[in-house]
């Protein structure tokens, strides 16, 4: 075929844009020439756990946000791919709420069967890209870590597939320069044991202030304060936890909240969430949106208003991950075909804006689960990507919120029915908060194979 | 005067030809039109202290490298600006070993005084510098942080003073992805309090880790073990130290030297150097170099052979400071108002391959603080910076080495005689291990300007 495509990462989303080519391919389509660039020594994007926090070896940011002991937070019978099951992956059904070590291994496990690592250029990061209205053409500028080089290549197509988890926002409270103690954002948070018998004041109260809060008292902190901005989140906490409303303002060890109470705090954790972040990009391709169900100048999501051969997959707050990204990708990949045609650019900014609107109507968590399940099912339509049952998962999504609100320690131990195989999930062996080994071997009671080792 | 320069930087080298053109220009010269791009909000550097880590509040690298308490670890009779001495500042003498803060201060002041701020555009990241063979001109590409919009200009000249002690040189050790603790750079280091009872691990054996390790010492820290690559520091610790071999695995929270020994401890802090990194310089423009005390590539030690119309000021290892970079920066000037001709570009080469091959045959701290002097002599014989005298502070500068030797934790209760003024410091009013505020209040007893609150 006689067209060349970047795609930019190699995390899941990134992965899923590979794998529906490849799908292409193994249907006997023709597909274009693709490179994909990942400044990491690995695919995986944020499953790849890594020690180092600020910036890597090579004076990049440090992409991973995720930490030592992190299990899922979700069921996996929610984000499972249509075209390759827990069950087909790992040979036999495993436990609903796996860590970050299975989840690895699942996605992985997909791609690590097909041909698609050979498309990957790894250790290479991408510093600019431009598009020349001449050629019609965009010109991706990237740094070769191992060799500190630039090189420049041109592509008719560019996928923007970096994710949105990793720059993080830290906003400034009062005094945070004089705190005699530990103050980071939940982006280099790594290893709970750091906190173990210490008070602990995390700012936020989303899924980063939530997880980290319990694992922290799961490994002995003594006490965990939550301050949040908008609304506490209500769980029913262990009696070492606390919910402050906003603080104002911190003098020394003692932190000071919106509504006069205070409190004597060793670190400070900000689970203030994270930026959309593109240095990359030039003012007019770039994508400014905050965290939110559907950014707005994209058309399907996907497609960059502002030039649809730029296409952004996984920018969208998350309830749907992995399946999600799926579904963009075979879009995607349709509409590079040229399966799909795009309609006039009024006709893709109307219809934007209409899920736009759609989106800022909705009030709670069951509103956004079936607002998210409505968009994948509209994207499912137009192409081969396997039927799965979208409501079906939404369905669970509810449960899981119900049993969250029931049991914040011991939600991870309940089990759901994979909608693809109608299994019913065993029971883990052992309770959440008693399994402090977080590994594939401790989880499968088998051996795992190690993602790839640092060589710097 | 009909061209236009870029600094990129407004620490203490950027200021530094901020101040040489501003110098000219009272002496009725004329100069040229001058952009400073400072990607933090105000001037300073690395003096200015942030309790961030990692990312900025606009997803850029933190760019500062001190950390509290930190104080000056050579003498400030050693750094002195020969056109603006202390006393002058603080109308009065002070002790030669000040606290950041005062430091600061210091230097701030002279620029204070003068007009150059205006030329400064602060929340403004360089991202990219590209030069044009056919115009002779560079584009400078930056990010304006607080619109985040990119916007490039031109310029005949650029000069780089973006320093060399923020990109952390962050090597990997077996298991640390799995050590049930703290492990950090020493860039990231920022509150000793955080360990204070704890057994501390450090690795290096140059200034971070002896900093370091004596500043947690004085705040609490449990135990101080050092682990060298190529040799220990060897100076009369206190019992709860010790130096040991390259560390070769942690498991768990023991670690294992290179000797065999083995300690268990709480936190790593990796005092391993920093990285020279510009990713804003295309290839053929960059400088490669480590920190060493004359980078290859530069002539005088600051102009790139590779285009002369860029310049490095502060890129060399320094035991000399202020003084240095504003010997560069007036030399600098000089080269761009054609006060200075620089000979063809192979007498250039030859005559920076002198001095390399000099610098291969130092063989101590003696010998490459006499080098260093004659560095600086070499640029001052062609400009008008005032005389200072370069010997003697090199005298000063064997006597700090000497005083070190003799008493690690002592050595700051030392004092030195100006060079400028002929008055010998006073003695502090308080033991540096016992003084414990490091605010420029405390220092004085005088009141503080405040630097810049974050607006975010
Ligand atoms: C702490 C945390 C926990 C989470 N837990 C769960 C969970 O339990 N279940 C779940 O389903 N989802 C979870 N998520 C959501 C997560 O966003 C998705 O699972 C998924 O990782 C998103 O995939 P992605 O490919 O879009 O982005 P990423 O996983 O972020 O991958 C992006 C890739 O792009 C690369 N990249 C970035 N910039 C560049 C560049 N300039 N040049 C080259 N390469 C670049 C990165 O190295 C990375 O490999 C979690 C997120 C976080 C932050
Ligand atoms: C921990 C530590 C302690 C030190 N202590 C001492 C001491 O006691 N005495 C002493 O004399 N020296 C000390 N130094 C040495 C220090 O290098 C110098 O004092 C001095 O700060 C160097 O000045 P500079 O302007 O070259 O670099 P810096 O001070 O690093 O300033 C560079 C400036 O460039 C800006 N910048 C960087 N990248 C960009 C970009 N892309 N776009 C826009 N702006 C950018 C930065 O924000 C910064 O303001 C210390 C260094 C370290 C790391
Ligand atoms: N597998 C796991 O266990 C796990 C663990 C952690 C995270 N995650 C994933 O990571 C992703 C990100 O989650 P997140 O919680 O980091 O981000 P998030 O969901 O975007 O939440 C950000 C939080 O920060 C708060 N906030 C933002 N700015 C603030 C400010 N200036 N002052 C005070 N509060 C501020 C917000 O408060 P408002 O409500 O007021 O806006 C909100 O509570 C999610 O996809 C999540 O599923 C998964
Ligand atoms: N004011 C203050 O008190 C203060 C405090 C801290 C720093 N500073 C300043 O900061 C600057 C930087 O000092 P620095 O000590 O950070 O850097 P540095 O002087 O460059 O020293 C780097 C150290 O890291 C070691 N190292 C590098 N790579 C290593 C590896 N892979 N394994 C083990 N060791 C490794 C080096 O060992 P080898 O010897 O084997 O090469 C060396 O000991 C200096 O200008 C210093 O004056 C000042």
């Amino acid at each position: 075929m006689s067209f060349k495509i970047a795609i930019l990462g190699a995390g899941p989303s990134g992965l899923a844009q590979l794998r529906a080519f490849e799908a292409a391919r193994d249907a006997g389509a023709d597909i274009p020439e693709i490179v994909c660039y990942e400044k990491q020594n690995d695919w995986g994007g944020l499953w790849n756990y890594t020690w180092r926090t600020g910036l890597d070896a090579y004076g990049e940011p440090v992409h991973s946000s995720m930490y030592r002991y992190l299990w899922s937070n979700g069921p996996k019978e929610c984000l499972e791919f249509a075209d390759y099951s827990f069950e087909e992956h790992f040979g036999r059904p495993i436990p609903s709420y796996p860590p970050r070590a299975v989840l690895r291994d699942y996605i992985m496990g997909r791609v690590a069967k097909s041909n698609v690592r050979q498309y990957i250029r790894f250790n290479t990061a991408v510093h600019w890209v431009d598009y020349n209205e001449t050629s019609g053409k965009f010109a991706v500028t990237v740094r070769d870590l191992k060799q500190d080089k630039l090189n420049t290549e041109e592509f008719d197509h560019v996928i923007v597939a970096t994710g949105h988890f990793s720059t993080p926002n830290v906003p400034y409270f009062e005094g945070l320069e004089q705190f005699p103690g530990r103050v980071l954002h939940a982006h280099d948070f790594r290893d709970a044991c750091e906190f173990k018998g210490k008070d602990l004041l995390l700012i936020g109260s989303s899924y980063s202030a939530e997880d980290i809060g319990t694992q922290c008292h799961k490994y002995g902190a003594k006490s965990v304060t939550f301050s949040y901005r908008s609304q506490p989140m209500g769980f029913d906490w262990p009696e070492s936890f606390t919910e402050l409303p906003l603080l104002t303002e911190v003098i020394g060890k003692t932190a000071h909240f919106k509504d006069g109470t205070s409190k004597k705090v060793d670190a400070i954790i900000l689970c203030t969430g994270y930026q959309h972040h593109f240095p990359f990009l030039p003012n007019e391709l770039t994508l400014t949106t905050h965290n939110r169900m559907y950014p707005e100048g994209l058309y399907k999501g996907i497609v960059s208003l502002a030039n649809p051969k730029l296409i952004f997959l996984g920018m969208q707050d998350q309830y749907y991950t992995f399946n999600m990204f799926d579904a963009q990708a075979w879009y995607a990949r349709d509409v590079m075909l040229g399966r799909i045609t795009l309609p006039a650019d009024d006709a893709m900014a109307a219809d934007s804006r209409e899920w736009v609107a759609r989106e800022l109507k909705l009030v709670d968590p069951v509103d956004e689960i079936d607002f998210q399940a409505a968009y994948i099912q509209d994207l499912l339509e137009s192409t081969d990507y396997p039927a799965f049952d979208v409501t079906a998962v939404a369905g669970i999504f509810k449960q899981w919120e119900h049993d969250k609100e029931a049991d914040i320690l011991g939600y991870r131990n309940k089990s759901y029915r994979s909608t693809l195989t109608g299994t019913l999930a065993p029971a883990h062996h052992t309770p959440w908060m008693d399994a402090m080994d977080d590994s594939l071997e401790a989880f499968l009671k088998v051996k795992q194979e190690q993602p790839a080792k640092e060589t710097v």
